[in-house]
């Protein structure tokens, strides 16, 4: 073992409790910490990914847009590079929802490396989600737009990382999304 | 970065998705997932613990105890020697429970190192929860009740981990329950 097993435990235990009564959308309530440990497991397992900088601001990344957490907190407990990686993916939520989704799109492509392999991976996680369930509340149509925005993002993310790009398109596929 | 940190995050996400339905005993009904993730948080960074099989055995420790999970399924995706951890530290849970609670106390001794390791962290994990905040319907002399039965056990643990069984002797003295 490496220090990095430690560095990569702490992020977990840190984001579980950040985390602790936020659910998932889906009708079962599953706990949100699910997620970024699923975006953790699918940079390592599934992409290779081998930087424990991107891996804890994977585990991390939605605990500043989500719960009480503060950029210093991370910094102060992670570093100045987790920092930095999770603000990058952090969507400001002052600014309504619709603007928040145009951000992204728009700011993707200016996005560090590590910032589009989380980005990458979070959306890989999040429709994948998307087809095994429909969250309570959400009609076909706006499951099928998600997709759609999604696919767009990802226009902007691309030539990072081969194997999450190939299996992000295999989905878009299956729902004849068209894709760069 | 090694593949012990792919390793750990495969046994994390396992974890997380067999436990999604399971809560905490505590008022908020805090997910499960966040007991196995602080008892590996325990194992890798309070106590140092350098053994990758140990932190995958302490992520799934309660997996075939409280979910599906077969010991067929943890030998299969995690290999023998994890396997045998789990089943060391799992519970029969055909038997009455205080019957359970006194296979403990007699089996502690008797475990392997690596067991032992997770049962310290486990209990440690434990107490500290208690300590924190009362579960729904327990009352105080229950809680009491609970720190006795884990000394019994944790007397059969000792010579193990030096910092484990300080912060476990730390929690007993400030009840006054006397340990060896
Ligand atoms: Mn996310
Ligand atoms: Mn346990």
């Amino acid at each position: 073992m490496s220090s990095d097993v430690v560095l990569v435990l702490e992020a977990a235990d840190f984001a579980a409790k950040k985390h602790k009564n936020q659910r998932r959308k889906d009708p079962e309530g599953t706990p949100y910490i699910n997620h970024p440990l699923g975006v953790a497991r699918i940079l390592a397992h599934e992409a290779g990914i081998t930087d424990v900088v991107v891996l804890q601001a994977a585990l991390l990344h939605d605990t500043v847009e989500d719960t009480n957490t503060t950029f210093t907190e991370i910094e102060e407990r992670f570093g100045e590079k987790v920092r930095s990686i999770v603000a990058e993916v952090t969507d400001d939520k002052s600014l309504p929802k619709e603007k928040r989704k145009e951000l992204q799109i728009q700011h993707a492509p200016h996005c560090s490396y590590e910032a589009k392999l989380v980005k990458l991976a979070d959306k890989l996680y999040n429709l994948r989600d998307l087809k095994s369930s429909t969250p309570a509340g959400w009609t076909e149509k706006r499951v099928e737009q998600y997709f759609i925005w999604a696919s767009q993002v990802i226009a902007g993310l691309r030539g990072t990382n081969q194997t999450l790009e190939k299996s992000l398109d295999a989905l878009f596929k299956e729902r004849n999304i068209l894709t760069g």
